[in-house]
């Protein structure tokens, strides 16, 4: 049994994008499971855009992280759990958990990649099924577009759109990815925000306009969708990255022209995937076919060791990752 | 019978604020009606904020303005409609009209005032009515913040507010304005947003926040709103009168806050007053109800003759009207 436990914690609050020093790796003692209690390994990880609102409204400084993990229990006091049990928990950021099993699920290995709980099976990929369906009300046959494409959440809403027979427009930050988006996901029309004008390209990709603009990104982007939607458009608006890491007195602007939502009814609705709580069965079921016919690609970009967690964490906000961001912290 | 008719036309698009120049009055001839028509003369004519958008979107100068008016039957050839009818038409901007019937209404003089049928038991008094009601979802007891409180819009739906038992909050643009809102309208706060902070000012007269903010002005007051709104809240979008008049290179900025929405669920909701169409009959009843109960309260300023319709619609820009802004083409 491991004796000893490592976590990482915020040192200082983040100022624009975070930088290492924000943060440190503290370690501590690991008790045997008491009685009602498991022991969990954790396997995979999780970094995701929302900590770092997280690490403004919640986290102080000297606090723990966390967010979801996968892990294996590999000692148990409580009789609902086995040894070699999976779980999905909330103790991500960290090696170990000891629970009393609120807060934990256990998960089927055998039904999907145990990795994709924390991608295309979780998190994003219920937000990206709950923001597009529900929040987006997306009807069979009609256009998104959706910004950060390539990420986790985008690349689901894309491919979604695409099995319920409509049409799919994504943005990306680099050539790489727009031809990713084409190619491997199946996009109809892709391009690279950084290096084309975006409501030149949604004219292009979507003559007819939008009937869903699925928003991660804020900036131009929103102000060339609000132009380019459709009487009745609805713009979910799941994340604003571009505006995260605003510092005092550099605050991205917001967009100049919300008055195109009022003549064509248009409506903004934000969103957290709690929400789609209830929706969580259907979703399960009907990824999990979608992943195992192989209409729903994903990809993984995997670091190892939770020395590496803060690293993979920030790059999130370069780009550098291809899909769902993970770090590995033990073998299955 | 008359034989000449005055009507306003567009002379050129305006750029920022209309002028006077921008616009002109020409006189045509005025035929007898015809089999099936009927002859209007109008009475009063509405001016109205949404003209402004349509003077960029859909007139071109040499084009005839058009908009609300009750008028009188004084001829007819039409057994639908007797001389001495009282009529709601489009003709708004012309002081006799030729109809078919098609898109004319019938108002009762006896229900309530002529002019009201223009407000509060017209397209404002709808829009307000149907933009807080339903496209906002207010319910009894909750808290809206209503900016431009003090105009034909915003006076209504802080009192329905009151009058369902919520609390309201209001904004106008003059000291004598804001004390109107509370002495007569029976807001539970109002401020001056030229000389106050939004921001202090909702945190003092909603304490708890907003259910729904009531957007008719958009830039500062939009984004205070956004900081104080409630999980959940709404904030129907009538109307952005800042932006209306913006110039290229002079555009009104917007808000940088937008990501509030996400993690408070809060929506935008584009909306026009067509869109409560079907509930018109309840809104005719219930606003009658409360105009002859004295719940109701409103304000009309009136100018005098087709010849000052112009500077009526202008003043709306500097704020020189007192609730509905009215034009009186001829006696009752």
């Amino acid at each position: 049994m491991p004796t000893t436990n490592r976590t990482v914690h915020l040192k200082s609050t983040p100022r624009g994008i975070p930088v290492p020093d924000d943060f440190e790796i503290r370690t501590t003692g690991l008790e045997d499971p008491a009685d009602g209690q498991v022991l969990i390994r954790n396997i995979y990880m999780s970094v995701d855009p929302y900590m770092r609102g997280r690490m403004r409204e919640a986290w102080r400084p000297g606090d723990a992280l966390s967010g979801n993990a996968i892990g294996k229990i590999i000692a148990t006091n409580n009789d609902d759990y086995a040894v070699g049990d999976y779980v999905l928990n909330p103790a991500g950021w960290s090696e170990y958990l000891i629970s009393d099993g609120r807060g934990i699920r256990n998960v089927d290995p055998e039904l999907v990649p145990l990795s994709t709980y924390l991608g295309v099976m979780g998190m994003p990929g219920l937000t990206g099924y709950g923001g597009l369906l529900v929040t987006g009300e997306f009807k069979d046959g009609e256009t998104v577009f959706v910004s950060a494409a390539s990420g986790a959440v985008g690349s689901v809403v894309g491919q979604i759109a695409r099995i319920k027979g409509g049409r799919a427009i994504g943005s990306a930050g680099s050539d790489e990815k727009v031809a990713q988006l084409i190619e491997e996901f199946g996009f109809d029309h892709a391009f690279n925000y950084r290096t084309a004008d975006p409501l030149t390209e949604l004219r292009k990709g979507a003559p007819e306009g939008l009937d869903v603009y699925f928003e991660n990104v804020g900036g131009p982007q929103l102000e060339a969708a609000l132009f380019h939607m459709r009487p009745y458009g609805r713009i979910p608006v799941c994340g604003m990255i571009a505006h995260y890491n605003d510092k005092v007195g550099a605050i991205t602007p917001g967009p100049t022209n919300l008055t195109q939502i009022i003549y064509k009814f248009v409506s903004l609705r934000g969103f957290v995937v709690s929400a789609f709580e209830p929706d969580r069965p259907r979703f399960l079921q009907d990824m999990s076919g979608w992943i195992n016919s192989g209409e729903m690609k994903y990809h993984e970009t995997v670091f190892d060791g939770i020395e590496n967690a803060v690293d993979a964490f920030i790059g999130l906000f370069s780009g550098n990752n291809n899909g769902k961001m993970l770090v590995r912290l033990s073998d299955e």
